[in-house]
């Protein structure tokens, strides 16, 4: 006999690595991507909304040559139609892939070039971790379809103007630049020929200088290095004659962008294509010269590694260089916000040709989390005026006060839960945040005035209570009806909102 | 011998169902839902963002009762953690399901009631059709824990207020309210008993009323109704005596609100249920009155029945009344654009208890596209100011121009394609619908001095050519270097952006 099952009631809970975002983080986020949008629309940019669905195939990093092409993506197959098998769908995991199929299908009727930003959510199907979520948002900008050093220069002001206009002051932060160019010089210049190998290992000990500095990387690239855990790593085994091209071009940053485009200069020594990304890097650094983006805003700096590998040209991070205290309380610099560079093969998957493109993609949650260190955000969010309700047959008379109220812009809402316990609502307006309470019971109402009560001042007065001069202080206030609005105004406006 | 295939280039192309938004679509839609979220959040709603991803089991709706449990949403299954299956995860379908959802889970932390608003896309597995996309936006609005129909008159309050704030001017919309209540206090007064087929026949052909008119209810309740194509449709089978409250219901709307509450009162007869649910009608529209809230905006209406299987209490439909023309050039009411009502069970399936719920979503496309009809939205986009490139090794010069432009707070670029074709330049100015291109030269650089064309002046001019008082009108103005800000500016302004 088959057993009948009780079905268990569904937990209420997210999926793993997902999060919900209440009140001010939601507005907050919100109001940054609209000051983003601005700076990014006087530059020219057009908005770009595409489906947050793409075809597998149109991603591309993921094929399905696996039954289940899932590998970082979330994706399903359609069903089938007749014989044919559906088509595996997949969300986004970020907004340039999604980029290159719309230029791609939508190149006839685009401009060329064609300026776009996006901003939105992509997911990743990563396993979650503590702070790391399968869901966030990015905020990109990049122009399609010119092969010029000015666009590069261009997205580098940008950025500049973008992190000035949501509040980050200038030298709070700086953007600087470097170019995969260069490093390729630098790798011609040191003689490796062919030896494919070889220069994948003198990459990723590039990518190590943040860590062991100048010292490491040139034991790292000669005999080996014993690290900070007392295990020998091996080096790449080059000869100091080798290896000083690498060792130049890491600690080529000068007193200004005149002697560090020198030093390149030496460090890629008789490299065309290295020649090539230093006068690159000259020219940007002129353009944005003569923008006014000085060195205190933008600097050409050949310490910049991380995306190297990725982009073809130049590569641009935005770092904060103020210092925020780390969860242990050790003080640290913020580091990078922003990131992009030019990377020329974007459409070529698509249509055959190779199609030059820039862009930076700005990690918002890092972002509103310096912003927030800053003091410039996460203020705790104004809630609404509330209105009590001292008698629930007279709720036409409240709703009357906050449509007034509403109606001359001030934030406002009748208590609509069980009115009976009169604690509760003042509760409820504690947990709102709210700045001020009306109340206007039988008596008041009789009078003709309403009572309105100070919540921010009333909590001062409690916290410093045993203080003489707060003792009488009042914080509740009678008024003639008809002077609502006014004095709610009144009060609102001595609590600095 | 296996064959080596090639492998095909991917398709540029959305999944079929979505679609991409450029430009204006995307700002214009920004815009709207800031304005709304703006009213929202005056009336003390809060914001909230849940997830994309939700589980199935949470959705509810599509419980996994088969392998692959998508109809009607998009669905995956996650990997299997050793002996244990992944969860079924699926892309919300709207937003009142994560709504419950998130009070669940989250109700110890959350003010009673709880009022949120929420915004973005939601994702619909169906097929896909003309006009009918698989991603859209919803806009919604809910209060959560009060079981007070003062609840229900703030939301339809706070409809007619947002319809006004994004320019539906009054006069273009109503809102109309009714209440299940009601409809349920009629099948109560028809003595159906407990006759579920024929009560659930009787709320089908409430639904045609719309459609089918007085007479048209009148013949499906009895014995039935010839229709436009010629076919018999076979009626209920009601005695005109057992059909009179539905027709009383359907028709009671009177000249005013006073007049409709009787009708209704009358058609519900001794039902105890219909008349609270005429009781709970009086009492919004006496709330609504209070609030300034007349009839030319907010109205008692019993012919709204969309809905009113699903909800539990008041219900409400925003509809705009102005005529637009119909694909095949007919005039035709615009209808509706918002609806709502409350839903008491929502919470329920989580946590075993009742909470009560109202709220309204607003149907964002059809919104926007009610304003294009008006002619509030979808003008033509305002491209940016193009400095166009004479002499590629002066491009530090025009990125001066434009820095200086975009520090004026006017949207410039520079030209980044290739600048060898002036023409092209031009060309892509008009299809970015500059307003205005600057041109310098080296005759222009040699003098101290720009051109600047005002290129809408210019289609105008060449628009009217045959015409002797446009002939000789100039659109492209020679001024001093340090002018150009001031020059561009006044253009501009001529041009009324």
């Amino acid at each position: 006999m088959a057993k009948v099952k009780k079905t268990p009631r569904p937990k209420a809970e997210t999926p793993k690595g997902f999060r919900d975002y209440f009140g001010a983080e939601v507005t907050e986020r919100s109001e940054m991507l609209q000051k983003i949008a601005g700076v990014y629309h006087r530059y020219g940019f057009e908005a770009l909304e595409s489906s947050a669905v793409e075809t597998v195939e149109a991603l591309g990093k993921f094929l399905p040559d696996v039954d289940r092409p899932n590998e970082g993506v979330f994706a399903w197959q359609e069903d089938a139609e007749g014989d044919k098998p559906g088509d595996w769908l997949a969300l986004r995991y970020d907004l340039t892939a999604p980029l290159a199929r719309v230029y791609a299908q939508h190149r006839n009727d685009l401009p060329t070039p064609y300026r776009r930003f996006a901003m939105g959510p992509v997911w990743r199907n990563e396993k979650p971790g503590p702070g790391r979520f399968r869901q966030f948002y990015q905020c990109d900008a990049d122009t399609v379809g010119s092969g010029s050093v000015a666009a590069d220069a261009e997205i580098c002001a940008m950025l500049s103007d973008t992190l000035e206009e949501v509040g980050i002051p200038r030298g709070d932060y700086v953007v600087r630049v470097n170019n995969r160019k260069v490093l390729n010089g630098v790798l011609e210049a040191m003689g490796l020929g062919d030896d494919q190998d070889r220069k994948d290992a003198v990459l990723r000990t590039i990518d190590k200088f943040d860590k062991v500095g100048e010292e490491g990387v040139r034991q790292l690239l000669g005999k080996g290095r014993l690290d900070a855990s007392g295990a020998y790593i091996d080096g790449v085994g080059l000869s100091d004659e080798q290896a000083a091209p690498v060792v130049a071009f890491l600690t080529s940053k000068g007193a200004d962008n005149a002697e560090t485009l020198a030093n390149l200069s030496d460090a890629v020594g008789a490299s065309e294509v290295g020649a090539q990304g230093v006068a690159e890097l000259r020219e940007i650094a002129d353009l944005l010269a003569a923008g006014g983006y000085g060195p205190d805003r933008i600097v050409i700096d050949p310490s910049v590694v991380r995306g190297l590998g990725y982009y073809t040209g130049p590569v641009f991070e935005a770092e904060l260089t103020f210092e925020i205290l780390d969860e242990k309380g050790r003080p640290r610099q913020f580091g990078s916000v922003a990131g992009g560079g030019r990377y020329d093969d974007l459409v070529k998957r698509f249509t055959g040709q190779e199609v030059p493109a820039t862009g930076v993609s700005i990690g918002v949650d890092r972002l509103l989390a310096a912003l927030r260190a800053k003091g410039r955000m996460g203020g705790t969010a104004q809630g609404p005026v509330v209105v009590t309700v001292m008698d629930r047959d007279r709720m036409a008379d409240y709703q009357a006060m906050v449509a007034e109220l509403r109606g001359a812009g001030i934030r406002a809402e009748v208590y609509l839960g069980n009115p009976k316990n009169f604690g509760n609502q003042l509760k409820y307006a504690d947990k709102r945040n709210s700045p001020i309470a009306v109340i206007e019971g039988g008596a008041e109402k009789d009078a003709g005035v309403v009572q309105i009560k100070d919540l921010i001042l009333g909590a001062e007065i409690a916290k410093n209570a045993t203080l003489e001069e707060w003792k009488d202080r009042p914080s509740q206030y009678e008024v003639p009806r008809a002077d609502l609005v006014a004095k709610v105004r009144e009060i609102l406006e001595s609590q600095g909102q």
